[in-house]
C-alpha cells in the first residue's frame, strides 16, 4: 500500500495518521494512533479502519532525545509489521508556526527547516518539537518527500490591520503580530462549507472551533480576515486552562504586587486559568456541564459569554454574518454551550432548532434563522494529508 | 459665592473648577484651571467664565510631598483674593479607583478613605494622588464635606461575566477583574442622551469615549453592561501612547526573549505604544490626521478598526445597537475618525451624514440610518460637582 504519513509531534507525544495514496483522498486514514509518554515510559497506541486496536511499548534507552529518535524509529518498525507491503511516499508535517512568509504549506528543504528555525522564539512549546521530527524523517527515510504544514498559514490573507498591534513598529517589525492558529481546520472546514450553506460559505462566516484549545475565525469569501489567537494560542477565548484575553495591566500587576516572573505566569495563563481556573473544579467540558455547582455553571457561561463577544468582533471584521460554523470537539458535542452561545447572539439573526442543536444535526438554524448555523467535524490530520498530496502534484 | 469646589489630582498636577452652588448647577465652572509642574517649578493657570485667563507662579520650597501640600494652599489663597466673597461649600473629588464596593459617589469620612487606600495597588499611578489631596484639604477646611467621584462606579451595574477575567478564582476573589474606567463621562452622556435621541437612549446605546485615553461603553437602559478598559486603562482601544488591549503571550516574549521586566513593560504599554508607537510620528491624533506619512495613516486606520471591532463585541454585549455616540477630545472634533468608524460599521446599521459629520453636529446620522449617530461634549468636572451637590442633598 502507497501511503501519506501525517505527523504531529509534540513534547512528549507523536501523532500520526497514515492516508491512503489514492487519488481522491479518504478523509479517514487506514491507520492512526500515537507515541505518548515520550521521556517517560512511552507507549504506542493505534487503531486502525476496522476500529481494532495496537498498544505496545516503545523499547528505548536514554534521555527525552534518543526517546524522541527511538519513538519514530519503533513507529516506521512497527507500521511496515502491521502493513509488510507499506510505501511511504510522502510525509506531512504539522508545524505550528510559518511566521509572516509561510501562506501554504511548503516542502521542506534543510533550507526551509533553517527558515523554520527562527520561528521557535515565537512558539517555543511546539516548533522545536515540529521540527525535529522532520529532520529525524529525513534521517531515516531520506527518498521521501516532506510537506510543512502552518497553523498559521490560513490566516496570511487577513489585512493588515487584523494582524497588528499597536505596539511600536519596530517590535511589529520583528515579527510581534497577530498569527492566528488553527489554520488546518479553518480551512478544512472552509472547504467543506459549500456542501452544507451553499452560496453563504462565500459570505461572512464566522467558524468557531471549539475544543481544549479554542478560537473563532472569521472568513469573507472562504479566506480569513480576523480570528481571536494572536501572537500566541493563549490570547481570545476562554480555553480548558488557558485564560485567553487578558488586560496586559493584570500580568504588570501581578509581577508587581506578587513578584511573579514569566515562568509564574506562564504556568497561569497556559495551565490554571481557563474553565479550570474558574470553576476549581475540571478543565473538561463535559464534567462541567454535569456538575451542579454553581462555580461549574460559572466557568461554562463565562465560556459562552466571551464566543459572543468575540462573535460580535469577528461579524465586524467580516462585515455581517451570514453564517456560524461549530467545530472541534466542545464544538460538535456540546448542545447547551451552542445554545447558549445562539441565546447570546439572537440580536445578530442566529436562531437556532432546539431539537437538531440536541441531535448534534449537521444544519441546526432554525427555518427563520437569518443565520445559518452549522455543526461541522474538524480533521486537521486529513487536511494535512490532503495539502501533502496537492503539493506534490499526488 | 457660594461654590463647590471639584478637585482632580494627579502626580504633578492639581486640576480644579470652581461652580456656583446654586439649586440648578451650571454646566460650566465659575472659574477652572490647574497647578502644572508639581514637584518641578509649580505653575498656577486659570480661566474664568467670562475667558479671562491668569498665570503665576506657586510659591513653594522642598520636594514632591511638600509642593503638592503648597500647591493646594496656594490655590486656596489664590480662589480666595480672585473671590474676597467665596465661601467653599463642599469638594468633589475624582477618585480613580473604587473597588467592587464603590457604585456610586461616597461622602469621604477618614474610615472610608482608609477603605480606599485598599485600591492603591490596582491603580498605583493614580490613586494615591488622588486620596492625598481629600486629606490635603480636609486638614485645610476640616469644615467642609468631601465627596469622591470614582471613574469605576458607573460599571459596578455590569452583569459579572462582564467583569470577570477567565483566571483562578482565587485571583478574581481578591479584586483582578475587570473595573472598567471614565465612568464620570459615560454617566455624564448617558444622563443627557434622552435629550438628544429621545427613547432610544433606553435601548441598546455604545458610547465611545475617545481621548488621549479612549474607551467605549456598552449601556442598557443608560446603565453600563460592558466597556473595553479592564483590571487597569492600558487595556481595550488603542490610545494617545497606550497599546490597548494586547495578547498575553506577547508579554511573555518580551520578558523571555528581550528580558523586560515590570517598569519596561509598563513604559512600552503605557508610553510607546498606541498612536505614537504605530505611526512613530505622534500620539497626537491631530497630528496625525493632518500627516501625508502611511505611518501616520496606519495608526488612525489601527485606532478606527480598533473601535469597530469593539463596537461589534459591545453590541453583543447590549444585544444590539440603537445608538453610538462619539464623545472626547478626538469623539467631538475628529470627523475623519468617525467617518471611518461609521464605514466600518455600516453592516450594524450606521450610516453617518457626511455634511453633518464635517460639521460636528449633535445629530450625525443619515435620514435612512438604522442607529442613532450623536457627538456630545462630555463634562467629567460638572458631573463630579453635580454628583457632590447630589449627595449631600444640596
Amino acid at each position: 500500500m502507497k501511503a501519506v504519513l501525517v505527523l504531529n509531534a509534540g513534547s512528549s507525544s507523536l501523532k500520526f495518521a497514515l492516508f491512503a495514496a489514492e487519488p481522491q483522498l479518504a478523509d479517514t486514514p487506514a491507520l492512526s494512533g500515537q507515541v505518548e509518554g515520550i521521556g517517560a515510559t512511552p507507549e504506542l497506541t493505534a487503531r486502525d479502519a476496522s476500529g481494532e486496536r495496537f498498544q505496545e511499548p516503545v523499547t528505548t534507552a536514554g534521555g527525552q532525545t534518543e526517546q524522541h529518535r527511538d519513538s519514530l524509529t519503533h513507529l516506521f518498525r512497527w507500521l511496515t509489521a502491521h502493513n509488510p507491503d507499506l510505501e511511504i511516499v510522502a510525509a506531512g508535517h504539522r508545524v505550528v508556526h510559518g511566521g509572516e512568509r509561510y501562506s501554504a504549506p511548503v516542502r521542506l528543504t534543510e533550507a526551509v527547516l533553517q527558515e523554520l528555525d527562527h520561528f521557535v522564539p515565537l512558539a517555543p512549546l511546539h516548533q522545536p518539537h515540529n521540527l525535529r521530527a522532520v529532520r529525524a524523517v529525513a534521517a531515516l527515510l531520506p527518498e521521501i518527500p516532506q510537506v510543512g504544514c502552518f497553523d498559521t498559514a490560513f490566516h496570511r490573507t487577513q489585512p493588515p490591520l487584523a494582524q497588528a498591534f499597536a505596539l511600536p513598529r519596530a517590535l511589529s517589525a520583528e515579527g510581534v503580530k497577530r498569527y492566528g492558529f488553527h489554520g488546518l481546520s479553518y480551512d478544512y472546514v472552509a472547504r467543506s462549507l459549500p456542501g452544507v450553506i451553499g452560496e453563504r460559505a462565500h459570505g461572512a462566516v464566522v467558524i468557531a472551533h471549539l475544543g481544549n484549545g479554542s478560537s473563532m475565525c472569521a472568513l469573507r469569501d472562504g479566506k480569513s480576515v480576523a480570528t481571536t489567537m494572536g501572537f500566541t494560542a493563549v490570547e481570545g477565548l476562554v480555553m480548558g486552562t488557558r485564560s485567553g484575553s487578558l488586560d496586559p495591566g493584570v500580568l504588570l500587576y501581578l509581577m508587581d504586587q506578587k513578584g511573579m516572573d514569566a515562568k509564574a505566569l506562564t504556568r497561569l495563563v497556559y495551565k490554571e486559568s481557563g474553565l479550570l481556573g474558574v470553576s476549581g473544579i475540571s478543565q473538561d467540558m463535559r464534567t462541567l456541564l454535569a456538575s451542579a455547582a454553581p462555580e461549574a455553571r460559572e466557568a461554562v457561561d463565562l465560556y459562552c459569554y466571551r464566543i459572543a463577544r468575540e462573535l460580535g468582533s469577528l461579524a465586524a471584521a467580516a462585515g455581517g454574518l451570514d453564517a456560524l460554523v461549530f467545530t472541534g470537539g466542545i464544538g460538535e458535542h456540546a448542545a447547551p454551550v451552542r445554545e447558549k452561545v445562539a441565546e447570546l447572539s439572537a440580536w445578530l439573526g442566529v436562531k437556532i432548532d432546539p431539537a437538531a442543536n440536541a441531535a448534534h444535526t449537521t444544519r441546526i438554524d432554525s427555518a427563520d434563522s437569518k443565520v445559518a448555523v452549522a455543526v461541522m467535524p474538524t480533521n486537521e490530520e486529513g487536511m494535512i494529508a490532503r495539502y501533502t498530496v496537492e503539493l506534490l502534484g499526488g
